[in-house]
């Protein structure tokens, strides 16, 4: 009989810094417990394997610490590769892919079939948590097309949240594609949107944008003045005087949107730095720009603040 | 004011017929009402456009009358096509397609994204009842490969019905593509074997495998003798004695182990004869053959007959 | 060994034909599917066996598709039998029953003992849906005398919905008897006002009096404008001006009451045509007169028709 | 403005003497909450008005002390005389009552619209605990006739629990009247056996037989060894040897097949001693015989004891 | 074989008479069933032995009766007993005892470790439904210090109910003691407030503060006018006239608030008379002085009378 | 208008690293996700503060992570320190307290009020999951007196989940003292032996003993033989043959004796070692012994490995 024995000590200082970095989030994760936090997951950090493979474990870890977490991705380079590859033509319209039936058939092959599911694999690796979600499942987003020359491109008239509600109560996290039902078939809805309308009719906490730049920039494109925190009214207020310009705005509006909907705070942060949800969410160290309703203040430490004892 | 006055009488025949048909069905409908069925959707009815209208009517209407009803389906046919778009080989090896990494990306943008998005939205064009499900979401389905030289094909390791039950006990039918994870990825699970292993899982009351022919027959090719009821032990005379050959014995082996696996009953009927589910189902008129356990007795009618008062 | 074997072929087009008109349904069974239905069976429809057998099944039908389903049913030919059988007096005021304390125990006997059982059995020969309720039962029904004269006559004073609620809950038909709790016994209460005082309690989607003319007629007792439809501010105006009259008032004023409690939709119908409730529920063809809100259109078509893929 | 003053004091020993009494019960009360007990209810019991009030009083207290309790009901004498009145022929056969179409009838007639109406409604006057429940009511009970020559007398065939236990779910108290579904209407079955099967059917902790004579005697007709406790094997050797005879071989048979379906303890007690069922259950005096199973010691003041502290 | 006879008779009066109080407490019992009652236990009522019994019987009985409970208790004569066995200053400064934090620890020593633990193992002598509650159990009741001098005597900032409602929905009474979490350790409540607070939190039927005097008297300390019910407005005109005076003012003043807060009723009763508690809740002699909300009129048998059938 | 800008870039090394540890947890964490784990705690880590303060971080922080966490404590010190002070005599047999009634009220004093009320408050400072739980509290512990020189030291005769389980169901973690209710009051618990009890009655996955020594050594008191893992057969062999002598036999017994009742694995650690419990359970450097049944097999990294993707 060999019985196994301990050979090695601990060495307790490397152990034990582990441990406190554990600890340290104790006062996040007891702040976030139970909350809903909306994902919009886009960008650069999709393509980047390094960065794919960050994200998938900082939402994985989300939904292990007790957040209902609802994940929405985006997937244009995904759909391009694969209508160059079927020899379709690839043309945008003020940032909007152009969709006829035939793109409409590629994106959701390229969307559902390969990067939702990619993303659903990859994160139930750790264990059971994703499940796939698109506009047609269960009905949960209706939509209708924003014009006769963009095709099948939908805007979202109506979002039912049962099936997702029941997939989070179950300990699901629902990983939604950007595919809507129309009346006779699907629809491409920018997934920005699509994240924004979920976060506003589930009454989300939290809805957080990763992109490709580190927040909002006042006088952008100038990266000097990176806003850290903005009620609405102040963004109204610095978009009127043109301090906010350019491609900053889709990102105030939405945010702005999804706010006036009832997201308690929402963030543009940027994606490409490794764990920057997880930093946002679990560390005292904001990350990117976050926005408040009007009049609830504008000073970043109180509102992220942990708990106090 | 203009009021709305009724302008044609009621046509007693014609309307009264329609009654008749769906009274007729309440012996049926009292007797499936809560049961669990599962049925592997494919063949020719998936092509046929009328066909596959015909069966998305069967599949709402039987999960409005309060069946709990999984679907599963191949798609055999897309993914060629998509390949063939795509200038991958297309290769089968007995009877399993050869499938390498690429082809098993196409295998799920086929499936996935265009095969089960079309069947789920066309399901909730009468309401919002079906929800697809991979065997990634949730890791409902896991799996190993077959052998090296069939590369992604699988065989299913293990189902986790917790998913598809929380779906069906909230009133929603999952529609589950054969894609089962596997420890690096996705693997490309035959539709009948993934139906088998679902049905067994769930210990459902009926599994029917919808195909191109009329049933089983005995003396196969030969059309002449098709078998209405069976249980497995007559199966396995039957195949001993040589009279079930060929291309029936796949089928019988399926609905046994099925059977042996605690389903109720098997039913193999033909997809291509208009609304065959719901007859088979709703009416005293059986369809193709039906499988039993061994010494439940062999005859159709006191299996398939309604209840009486 | 004897196989059993498919003898005669399907005919394609008969049973096809069946399995259109379950299909053709499926729009009307999608939408009321979750709904709440009351409806009040009484008036020629209870007496005549054939159209009873047919009642019965409509409303097990009507069960089984999903429909949250209450009954409630009148009974005085019954009743009026059973008396002259005991040799009691039976005589009527206003239309009411003088009913004393031994008419009273007749009543109990005939409806509760009788008729109800009656019903409950017949519906439960499809299956175990439906449970006899009278207002005694958890109180359900409260009521107080009409007047000295009429003795045990009562209105309703309160609806308790719980058991019938939890009955729905658990998949059950309440069949409920026009018997309410008094202040020292029993109270024979109209079934006309029960159905209302119920489906308002409930705010049910739909209430509909089964009754033995085709609806509200305008300029009755000329049966010539039958009305389809009709808004109860209609109603008020078509009563001030004389155009409804005579025994039209009753039903009108009940369905307007019920509408004010919160009614969805109220109808008027002629249970003497078979399968009246069924037609008028599940096809395009509506059956009588309907009642809406006051403000709401009068247009049936809109009112009626399916949802729209 | 006039301040409510108390005018008489409180006169400690005849107020305090009361809340011993209920302090006194506290062990049993303990002892019983959650426990099921099923009570037969007749005899002469159901005719004395007092009597009656005194069983209704102590059966709604065990319902509101957390007793999940079932009442089963004979009425006899209230058949009789209802068929006396329809001049119908009134004829027995060992003990049972010869039942054709007409007096079925008249039996649910008596049976249901007027005892069992009777009883809910008076145990209501003190809140809202009783439902009534015939075999009909949710499939409850079905039966078949015992013999051609007893007509619609019948046995219990199957007891189907889910309704009476959803009742007692929701702090219900079925009260069952003994008419059963037969394959062709109604059956009238013994209350006693309904009793039995119910509380088989249940595993109650406890059946209770309301009876005219004080429990089972020994050498019956002799009133003089009233048996205090017997178990089920003690039953079997005291019929063998002819100690228990005649009349009181019925209730021992009822007894001993509810011990053998899973019943804890069988009583048989006199109902027409006031308050006999508050007694036997809330206080130390045991009243009656008490039916132990096999083996588990025939002492009584074991079985009844009230837990230790 | 020896059978166990039963040997003495029922003596009909004697036993009757019991079964009589427990059936004339059905009224009350219906009433209260499923109401919320917060009681403060205190005085005299605490520290003699029989009284104390006594009342542990009351509440378990009320628990028993389907009461939702909470019980809320003091303790300071144990608290002063420990703390000068620990040699540690007793003093009070405006009623208030002076707690530095050696107090604070004896506080909770003597108030959670013997006085809570005392009462829940009393009561579960019985049964199984107490369960002893800190102010820090799942945060059940925060605080902030009065003042510098009183050091950790707290007031309630806010009560969180959730743990509490959870153990009344199993079935249990939770048992409080007046310990509050505050920033940096315990606080001592006074139990008054603290039941205050809690049946304010939990919008009570009543609120009931044992006393060691029989109510509110007019015209203190003469105890010749006890009040017998009082609405909120009618107790500030008596307070601004000088009629209520000195020792009756904080208890008017703590009812009041209670009745502010949305409770329904509130008493000021005799601990000292043997079951009081039961007196008050279960008959209809009214016991001490009742406090209503302002506009409910002040005649206590409207208010405290049974149901009426 | 004074916009709140982000100052200092984020320095990637150190937040990242921050993130790393998070993620290495997550294998681990996903492991122990739902699973039930009881831990005693006790010996100097409940008495040095920053221990103390580390062992009160590592539980709350497995409760956030999703473990149904039971903690169960001594107090030996803080006992003898308050007999100390209340001048009451300290004494034990074989390591047991003698303990009588005056005892057993300073160790309830100590034990319930000082000890318990001190871990839940410091664990509620992070959120709200923790509730003081002693063994009358929903009489969750019965017990009897070992012996009568020992007076109230008791044994465990009976565990009662049910407030436990209720109290983790709805996320709170069961902090409980080792009192048990005795037939007359209260009885002083071994720790060890609650923690035991209550693990083999909730089938725990794991149990975790803290103690002052690094786990099992063999031929103790010499600290050389450290074991790493250990079945229930081979423990038993090593005590048969002496290898396992006296100070390390207790643990071995207890571990036993919990793998025998269900318990999945018993664990014997150091909580001297910082965190050593969050090091245990969340990294792959096992920590101390490890109990296993017998033939598991014994070797610590098959056991101990997180799942494989």
């Amino acid at each position: 009989m060999t019985i196994d024995l301990q050979e090695e000590p601990l060495c307790a200082s490397v152990e034990a810094r582990k441990a406190e970095v554990l600890i340290e989030a104790l006062p996040w994760i007891s702040r976030f417990y139970g909350k809903t936090v909306v994902v919009k997951y886009g960008g650069s950090a999709m393509e980047d394997p390094a960065l794919r493979a960050s994200v998938i474990e900082d939402l994985t870890l989300m939904a292990y610490l007790g957040i209902r977490l609802v994940v929405v991705h985006g997937g244009g380079k995904a759909i391009s590769a694969l209508m160059e590859r079927l020899r379709l033509p690839v043309s945008f319209r003020d940032g909007l892919r152009v969709t006829d039936d035939a793109a409409m058939e590629a994106v959701s092959m390229a969307l559902v079939g390969q990067v939702n599911q990619g993303l659903v694999g990859a994160m139930n690796a750790f264990g059971q948590v994703a499940v796939g979600v698109t506009g047609s499942d269960g009905c949960t987003l209706k939509g209708e097309p924003v014009s006769a020359e963009l095709g099948r491109v939908g805007t979202v008239t109506s979002v039912n949240t049962h099936l997702i509600s029941c997939l989070m109560d179950e300990g699901y996290v629902p990983v939604v594609a950007g595919v809507a039902m129309g009346a006779d078939g699907q629809l491409n809805v920018n997934a920005d949107l699509v994240a924004s309308e979920v976060a506003g009719a589930l009454e989300a906490d939290k809805l957080v944008f990763m992109t490709d730049v580190d927040g909002i920039y006042l006088d952008y494109p100038a990266c000097e003045r990176l806003v850290s925190c903005l009620t609405t009214d102040e963004a109204a207020r610095l978009a009127a005087s043109g301090e906010l310009t350019g491609g900053m705005l889709p990102k105030v509006e939405a945010a702005t949107r999804a706010i006036e909907a009832g997201v308690g705070r929402v963030h543009v942060l940027n994606g490409t730095f490794p764990h920057a949800l997880l930093l946002e969410v679990f560390t005292d160290r904001g990350v990117g720009t976050m926005f408040l309703p009007a009049g609830e203040g504008s000073q970043r430490d109180g509102a992220s603040a942990p708990p106090e004892p």
